[in-house]
């Protein structure tokens, strides 16, 4: 979000608008480079963003090579090798200092590209823009969020997973980037800020919220409590934080009922609606319970990068460089 | 669940089996008397047990006038005043001595009722049921829990409430007290456990699930790992621990998600259904949604104790009934 800051050189108001670009992930992912490189001209064509993709040569050009890219800025930038989810993300990126991520970043880092979006893992991308692109002040590391449901799309949670274990002070920091957010992306004029927890009463809530208490009603946001679970539904406030362990935890639980809600009416509807309705109901049925497949910014980082969920598909990657562009 | 361990004296194979005798708040949650005085003679016309309604005789008295109780087995034990949701449990319990749970917990420990119902303060009846029944040992307090969806009825997850804060040997101690509630109530032979993260693998998760697996590993237990949020649907594991902040939040939340869904069906399907179906499917989802609303047990405790929803309406009252029947 940093970028927003400052104007860039082509901003004069009679100027055309420069093209926006997006540096993506080619191999991050379960089903890359393939469905990353679809998404990718999907987006290319429907979002008319240029988009760089990184990623090992070979594969990637041989994806492209299937797909219609006729007048589309699609771009291939050559990486070498990727940071999988189970290996150690600093570790990885020191042995692998050609890795597509890190070639991916340093192009957002150079200017070459506005904004980052990765399907691969998750700790590779926040080690990879923390050494490159910095985080900012106050910051010891970044946080994952955004709006993570469509069935509620404008209330914004984090932290999704970046942090497992979290200081009242740590908390803070997430509420402020939530703000930030919710006031620069959705137009929220003055953001209400709430702690996850079991019961709305002080009392009630772990050591951490109870502690977090205090430091949330003293630090000048509209902080208006705790909230509980259905409350990510209720819009008692706009911006609701949690540590990335109970984040975590209820964004994936979201998309485990998702799928048995879909399985359940697709039994219950097949004799009243047509193939084409049903496929239409589900496909909105999945949407609103997966919204974090679309990806969700990494908050606290100087610049602005995407992360996706590992399973992504082309529509998936598509959505995170949508994302993207609402964020730049 | 103690009561399964000493045969009654009317065990004898050959002697009718004595009714069961179910003791139940009738002050406790947001909708009582009325609807727990409701839930309470439906259940006993549709489950043929005999029921203690316990509670203020001039109010419960009067709601059970409005129904039919001809031939059922219903029965008024006044008591006096209730514990609130917002008063200090163990406080109020010295205060109140004859408060409606209290009343009901004695009928428990003197053997006049085989389990006790209530939808009232969760808190108020772990207090009552620890003093008057006491606790496995081992266990410093009960724990709640439960096949708590109906979208995955036999997966046991607990605690979902009672403990926020909880040490890797209380988590076990949830673990030892699912195990014993998927053999003896669901029927599964070697209950598999399976921690709640944010990832499968070993280096994931907070502090408390990372100090929590070598102890689990070497339990003696069917540990199976570590399982994710859509690890709920999914059958990894019949018997999941959390502790119970995180428990509480994903239970709410899947109301929530419930309400959304049920709200989001009604506008698409409005005109493919007619209002029965509509009302039948609906009335599904929302039950597939708030599997706890039926009740939980407490776990740990000397005696069958089932707490229900606050908010519960006659039919989650005379479910949560039905749970205790199960559970005894």
């Amino acid at each position: 979000m940093a970028s927003n800051e400052s104007p860039t050189p082509q901003g004069a108001q009679d100027a055309p608008k420069r093209r926006l670009t997006i540096a993506v992930d080619a191999m991050g992912g379960d089903h890359a480079p393939a469905e990353v490189v679809k998404g990718a001209v999907e987006a290319a064509r429907r979002l008319g963003v240029q988009v760089l993709l990184v990623g090992d040569g070979e594969p990637v050009q041989r994806e492209l090579e299937r797909l219609d890219t006729a007048g589309l800025a699609v771009q291939l930038v050559p990486s070498e090798g990727k940071v999988g989810d189970d290996e150690h993300p600093a570790v990885a990126l020191r042995q692998k200092p050609r890795a597509s991520v890190l070639v991916a970043t340093h192009l957002v880092k150079e200017g070459k590209a506005d904004a980052l979006v990765t399907m691969g893992s998750t700790g590779a991308a926040m080690a990879s823009s923390t050494i490159l692109l910095g985080t900012l002040e106050g910051m010891d590391r970044p946080a994952l969020g955004g709006p993570f449901l469509g069935l509620a799309p404008n209330t914004v949670v984090l932290d999704l997973g970046s942090s497992v274990d979290c200081r009242p002070g740590q908390l803070l920091g997430f509420a402020i980037l939530g703000c930030v957010f919710a006031r620069r992306v959705l137009g929220v004029e003055n953001p209400r800020v709430a702690l996850l927890s079991v019961g709305a009463e002080e009392t009630k809530g772990n050591r951490q919220v109870r502690e977090s208490l205090p430091l949330f009603r003293e630090s000048g946001l509209n902080f208006v409590g705790n909230v509980e679970g259905h409350d990510l539904f209720t819009r008692k406030a706009d911006v609701i934080i949690c540590d990335g362990f109970v984040g975590n935890i209820v964004m994936k639980f979201s998309e485990g009922m998702g799928v048995a809600l879909v399985n359940l009416l697709q039994g219950r509807l097949k004799d009243r609606l047509s193939p084409q309705e049903m496929e239409a109901l589900m496909s909105q049925l999945w949407e609103v319970t997966h919204g974090t497949r679309r990806g969700g910014p990494l908050f606290g980082i100087n610049g602005v990068v995407i992360v996706g969920h590992g399973a992504s598909q082309a529509q998936d990657v598509a959505g995170a460089i949508e994302m993207a562009q609402r964020v730049v």
